[in-house]
């Protein structure tokens, strides 16, 4: 690796070792996840590995990467057109429904890999807070397009309602995966997202949801 | 132990390990954690560890009760007298003031733990969802009290509330923990309590903050 061309063939490989990687360390945890697990469950050998990975830690920034460009993946279908209340409830519903459709088993890919490296790798936590302020930089835009369109009251601090979403859904998807139950995340979304609607200088009525 | 009774050497000693167990879990992690590593921090021989403790599972066990105590303690200080609003913010006050003095380095020692353990470790998974359970359970009675008191407003789902406050909080301090900043704990706490504010009857002056 390290800057040489990879075949299609070779990305192929690489981009399935990476998808393998992000599947043992979201059910285990980084530092269960041994080089030697990621082979296996890949059916690859150890120099075929090395082929594209250095060491464990390029493995981790690949695998952060991968879990980013999921989760804001699968939040743009939603958030990347945030233009009214309306489109925070629909994103609301999105991972409130992902989270159902998952029993409330793992947690945010990205939150999870945050807990678990933050105070053990000072490099994968700088990737991780670089995630972490794409998706707040994402909420952050819907709401400021709203406030330009006069949906707002004088002197609302949409930057701060965008972190505070932000912070309650990491809480709320947090809390599910310990209670195995999506109340905390709905409780949290919710108030959020309802304050946030107590903030507008008018409340069409298809946009009002009651909490 | 096993149902033996220690005497109080005994009880020190456990208790001392338990600690060692505890700082070493929340600096790097369960799986980063050996039983050697800790026999070695807290100075003790392999046979007197077993004397106390099974295996690593039953050290876990009783790092999450002491996690548990130590942070229901420190949010006993304000969280279990709560009958206004004041009551609520004085609280946010002190768990801001200890990231603060924390330099944000580490996360909730409980939902650490939580992230560490929960797909991983039924019976831990379990008991975190006990603690969460527990101080769920304080919120709610806070907030109870002031429906009691007929500060809310008829229909208010205070323990709704309760739970987004929580939620809340602990997404708070996992973003806090990533960006090493406590912006989001506060954007994430103000957020909910200021709703919380909008839904009572009357807002004295004195228990009315501006976010």
């Amino acid at each position: 690796m390290n800057g040489r061309r990879l075949t299609r063939k070779g990305v192929q490989t690489r981009d399935r070792i990476v998808a393998v990687a992000a599947d043992l360390m979201q059910q285990r945890g980084v530092a269960r996840t041994t080089v030697e697990d990621i082979q296996e469950a890949a059916g690859i050998s150890s120099s075929q590995l090395y082929h594209y990975f250095a060491d464990k830690g390029a493995l981790v920034a690949a695998v952060i990467e991968l879990q980013g460009q999921r989760v804001l993946g699968v939040q743009h279908l939603g958030l990347d057109r945030v233009t009214c209340l309306a489109d925070l409830w629909r994103w609301r519903d999105l991972v409130v429904g992902i989270r159902t459709a998952q029993n409330c088993v793992g947690g945010c890919p990205l939150g999870s890999l945050a807990a678990d490296l933050a105070e053990t790798d000072a490099v994968a936590r700088a990737q991780l807070a670089r995630w972490f302020a794409e998706w707040e930089r994402i909420l952050r835009t819907g709401l400021a397009s709203m406030a330009s369109a006069g949906q707002f009251a004088d002197g609302t601090d949409t930057d701060r309602l965008a972190l505070a979403l932000l912070a309650a859904t990491q809480g709320g998807l947090l809390l599910s995966q310990v209670n195995r139950d999506t109340a905390a995340l709905t409780a949290a979304m919710d108030t959020v997202i309802t304050h946030i609607g107590t903030l507008l200088t008018e409340a069409p009525s298809d946009t009002v949801r009651r909490h």
